[in-house]
């Protein structure tokens, strides 16, 4: 097994942090996106969609798509549970955390992509040109990720963690969102004062440094 | 329990079929969207996102997403499986699902919510005006859902169905995607051939009615 990952770069810290929680060991290989090594002939062979991370099961099986990559562990080893627990929890947790990916990870993301000089002429993941910015969706990602911290503040005045009572896939999505939000000089506001206790507790779990 | 439905709109389609090849029952209420009804007091004081589908649980437990109201579903009544087998398969399922919402019907929104005149000024879901389209963004999202039917050929080749040997909830995600892209006059082109029959096929199943 081998996880292909990019210490610098969000999507793969979201599967390090939820390998962290879980307490599994996964050997890692190195793809610098930022010297487009996602496009070297050597991983475009191993993972044709460009894009980190990527794991590689023991037949050759390639899971891309972060969630997809945790639900592998997930499934494999159980506890501690970060995908929920009985059927309404684990859809209560997927609700949370594709709210997080929507509103949140993914509206940090249309900020980055385009607004970024670095992505200049790609600004879809795993497109190595052809692909303008928009500068209006930049602005509008910024707004969208403004309005989510506002429903996170208040989702988080009644609840410990994003999805209820337990830490889950929901909070590392969150947490990575913001810290990849600071690329585009975005903090969270002085006003979400819930948002900042709970970051301030996430940020000293042992996994936030994975 | 009950599914806030609305028949005329895509993700609620999703669910709709999910539940068909489940053969499960489920009581449904119309939130008509194309009058705006998602916005009505009395859908806002259930569902303050103003989407839908969204299912109520016995308990008032509340689930948007259409993923996560499929999960529920899943976890509750696991055959026919349709969100993978064992753990190598529940991820692969995963990871042809969102590709096919990322670069498909992820796209086809964009080119939607952006280009038709209905979502004037609100082209993000849940979100009832101060939303400007871009129309940049109508025509990459265009482009990607070519892109993207392109790539479900080559995958499509090779395999019966998106996900694998097994017709999984990544064949609705992509069966609707392409539904849904017929509203900004875009349909499968002529060379994309292994789409085409796979399209028959699911077109032919009797959940593609529900």
């Amino acid at each position: 097994m081998k996880l292909y990952d990019f210490t610098l770069a969000p999507n793969p810290r979201r599967v390090r942090m939820f390998l962290a929680e879980k307490g599994i060991d996964v050997p890692m290989a190195q793809v610098n996106t930022r010297e487009m090594e996602q496009f070297a002939d050597w991983y475009q062979k191993i993972v044709p969609q460009g894009i980190v991370p990527a794991l590689e099961l023991d037949d050759g099986t390639i899971i891309t798509e972060s969630v997809a990559i945790c639900r592998y562990f997930e499934e494999v080893q159980p506890d501690p549970p970060l995908m929920g627990t009985d059927a309404a929890d684990k859809a209560v947790v997927e609700m949370w955390n594709r709210r997080a990916e929507l509103q949140g990870i993914g509206a940090v993301g249309d900020a980055l992509r385009n607004g970024l000089p670095m992505f200049e002429d790609r600004a879809i993941a795993g497109i190595a040109s052809g692909i303008p910015q928009i500068p209006e969706l930049a602005a509008r990602g910024r707004a969208a990720f403004l309005r989510f911290l506002d429903d996170m503040d208040r989702r988080l005045a009644d609840s410990p963690f994003i999805a209820g009572k337990r830490f889950t896939i929901a909070d590392i999505t969150v947490f990575v969102g913001i810290d990849t939000a600071k690329r585009v000089e975005m903090e969270v506001p002085d006003h979400c004062t819930n948002v900042k206790r709970w970051y301030a507790e996430i940020a000293a779990r042992p996994s936030a440094a994975a």
